[in-house]
């Protein structure tokens, strides 16, 4: 770089390092409401949260900023390093984010957002989908209208998938769904028809949290979470969170009468913390050393939670920490009984207690609604008729209240559309970096088995975590696994562990 | 007021509003680092922190606030309500403070700030005060150089004063301190010559953390304190910090072996604490609602921690519940003897550990020693020479080394002179606020005794809490106490408490 060049870079690299450290602190604040605020400072911390806001929102829209990213982005690519590229890049994309938008239609979509959130949480008690209705459209009518001015060249729904899972469309999403719906729906009739369940009866009875706690806590460091940066507290909603990469803060929430829930939520959280704490030491608090997108921080958390501890080898490790912990409860269990019982395959109402295989049909589900939304095809009103049909079609059930059914999600009280396939996509990565692992890592099911986490980490560390923004999910995929996204590998791992499980044909 | 005066009224109410509640999120992180944040997180903390203060300092600074401010001033004062004309003036000082001093003298400040405590910290490590001296010599330069900028019209010290002291001059501190050394010097020989220490056996042994901390919790509730608007939790130095009179986090700190230190120090601060739960509703976020000063900051801790806390109705009240939290320990214990062994007077090193009796001797020490360092008088290589001498002759004691003399307090390493005093006012108010309280509800031992605080605390309410900033310390102690600060009152209380309690002639 030249002398000019770099101080102009320089003075990008100070702001929006600046950005950063107030969206850290953001991201403190939300964390504390979440899990230590006492609850009559609400109002105090929501008018602290909107003038921080605020003030990032004066910070990224800066028309200096603007101008220092066009004189970047003129330059030659090449007068920069990857990681550089990839800050100016990323910046120019969030301040045209940013900037494109009018006012007056920011304003109206943050409305809409608290109000339909409150219109949502009564609409979901009182079981009224009718009075959700107009909410809902009006956010359709608004996302629409913003996508127009965010990304012009792409249609609407690809505009709002493209928050959540840069680069991906409909015209990818489609067929992989397709496919996956037309396995997935075969084998979860299959495994219902067999009616055939493991028995799950040591998973329930009387686990004292202070237990429940200490073994997540043993599984999370055991998993190579540093507590030196980061911590885990109790929430309503176990979630990611905290401020920066050396402060990640995981939560999770007990009950004392099942401790697998609580467990299992410690090890997906861990998994999307490993992600937070194994970015790139280089620009930490820049665009380019955050996660690539929210698919590819789901595949990280489901990595762990799915591919390494839904798996026999997992199993095998911890039979006899579990047995140690709650004597009573795992007296006579087999490697073979706790496998079964945490691989539970069962359709249900809500999204999110389903398990590997009925989840993505979930997704599926709302994809196929969202894009009728937002291509005319599906009218707001019909969605309760839509959804329960739909339901019966994939899983062979049906809610008996839109409590339980079209009502269930915040995601769309929010105006979060194209959001929901990230999780399935994340489901997919996962399974297809594992692939790519054992083949990398011949030993892994071994070290599983064995308990040493460290060479998993490791691969993640390097192939993924701290590659930060510098791919698309497309493009990481294609060069951490050889091959472009291919949902065989999802398919085939599931068919051969549920065919397994439940010994079908 | 006019509309347009209305108009700029209210700009001025929305950048005040802006940057309490900047301060709000600086405060608490400010607790989440001391109680909450993992270690590995200092860095990236520092660097959000430090963004955050220069956001603050930006809006604090921003000529557009100072012309508004000039606007104001030159309005009659009589078109405005009193809360209205204190937002007015405290805005208009807190701006001349932070405008008047030249760029470079605030960094070179800040920046001693930084290293000087690191070298404190070092300093008081190795026990080496030559270490030390280079940093508090420049701090005095700086000082006085920053007092000439700030108030022109005061003496440096003064000037210094003023900071933590609204309005109080050496001219008023010097004659009192005088007088408590006059009393207290003496009565100080007698109890020690007395040699006749109670027996507080009892207050040692073992004490479960998790019993410490729900008696803690309950005294701290008994006296008012709202955890619906507060926490309690755990910090190596207690402190009442949180973001907003809403979020009032107060923290102890527990050793197994002696409950009375946590739980006074949970009194202590419960005391700061129902100071800013009690601020004035109205302004609530800006500065007409904040605390006086330090000194009566300190006034409300000390009033509940000794006027309270440490009379023998308390120790009525209590005994029973003390008994029933700790059965072994308090067997055979009377109202009595809990009385003298919360009351035990001994001169000591440390002025944190110090009791009511001595610790004025502490402050009164530095109070010297900081006016003669701003006059000239006293020289900073001579410091360990004249504070083992003053020990001597105020408390009968030399420290055996300076780590546990001249260099164990934090403040000279932050360049914080003139803040010594304000502990010993915040005593004498105290004292004065509880006589007063007394003639005014005769039953107040009563309640003390039936552990009834409410009408306590709503008179401090009334009295203190909701008149924020209207009044300096004089002016609020008049109007209080019908008299100016009287340190009689003090003196009084402590001839005839420690007098009867030691047996003195």
């Amino acid at each position: 770089m030249t002398t000019v060049l770099s101080s102009v870079y320089q003075d990008l690299v100070e702001r929006l390092e600046e950005i950063s450290r107030l969206g850290g602190i953001m991201s403190t604040l939300h964390w504390d409401q979440e899990v230590i605020m006492p609850a009559g400072a609400a109002d105090s911390r929501a008018h602290q949260l909107s003038t921080l806001s605020g003030l990032i929102h004066d910070k990224s829209t800066d028309p200096k900023l603007g101008e220092l990213l066009d004189l970047l982005q003129k330059e030659d690519p090449s007068a920069f390093n990857a990681v550089e590229w990839c800050n100016i890049r990323e910046a120019k994309r969030d301040y045209d984010m940013q900037t494109r938008v009018p006012k007056k239609l920011v304003q109206e979509i943050t409305e809409l957002s608290s109000r339909g959130h409150h219109i949502w949480v009564e609409a979901r008690k009182e079981n009224r989908f009718t009075d959700f209705v107009p909410t809902l459209k009006r956010f359709i009518e608004l996302k629409k209208e913003w996508a127009q001015y965010v990304f012009p060249d792409k249609t609407a729904y690809d505009a709002n998938i493209d928050i959540f899972e840069r680069g991906t469309t409909m015209a990818e999403i489609t067929p992989i769904f397709e496919q996956l719906k037309a396995e997935l729906v075969p084998l979860i009739k299959a495994i219902r028809e067999k009616n055939q369940q493991p028995d799950t009866s040591f998973t329930q009875g009387k686990f004292p949290i202070e237990k429940q706690e200490a073994l997540g806590r043993r599984i999370s460091q055991d998993m190579g979470f540093s507590f030196d940066q980061g911590r885990m507290d109790v929430s309503v909603h176990p979630f990611c969170g905290g401020g920066h990469a050396t402060d990640v803060r995981i939560t999770t929430r007990y009950r004392d009468d099942n401790f697998i829930e609580s467990l299992y939520a410690v090890i997906h959280e861990t998994g999307h913390g490993l992600y937070e704490q194994g970015r790139m030491a280089e620009s930490r608090d820049l665009p380019a050393s955050e996660a690539s997108t929210m698919g590819i921080h789901e595949s990280q958390s489901l990595f762990w939670e799915r591919m390494i501890a839904q798996s026999r080898g997992f199993c095998t490790h911890y039979l006899e920490t579990f047995r140690s912990v709650f004597p009573e409860n795992f007296k006579d269990v087999t490697v073979d009984a706790l496998y079964a019982a945490i691989n539970v395959s069962e359709p249900s109402f809500i999204r999110v207690e389903a398990d590997e295989v009925t989840y993505p049909m979930h997704v599926i589900l709302r994809y196929e609604i969202e894009t009728g939304l937002f291509d005319g095809s599906i009218a707001v009103e019909d969605l309760p008729q839509i959804w329960n049909d739909k339901m019966l079609n994939y899983l062979g059930v049906q809610p008996p209240t839109d409590t339980q059914g079209v009502l269930q999600d915040v995601h769309w009280s929010g105006g979060m559309f194209g959001y929901f396939p990230s999780y399935t996509l994340g489901a997919l990565y996962a399974c297809q970096f594992y692939n790519t692992m054992i083949r990398e890592l011949p030993d892994t099911e071994k070290n599983i088995a064995a308990g040493n986490f460290a060479p998993i980490k490791n691969w993640l560390n390097k192939k993924i975590h701290r590659q930060g923004k510098l791919y698309t999910p497309a493009e990481l995929v294609k060069r951490v696994t050889g091959e472009p996204l291919n949902p065989g590998n999802f398919i085939d791992y599931l068919q051969i562990k549920y065919r397994a499980l439940y010994q079908l044909d």
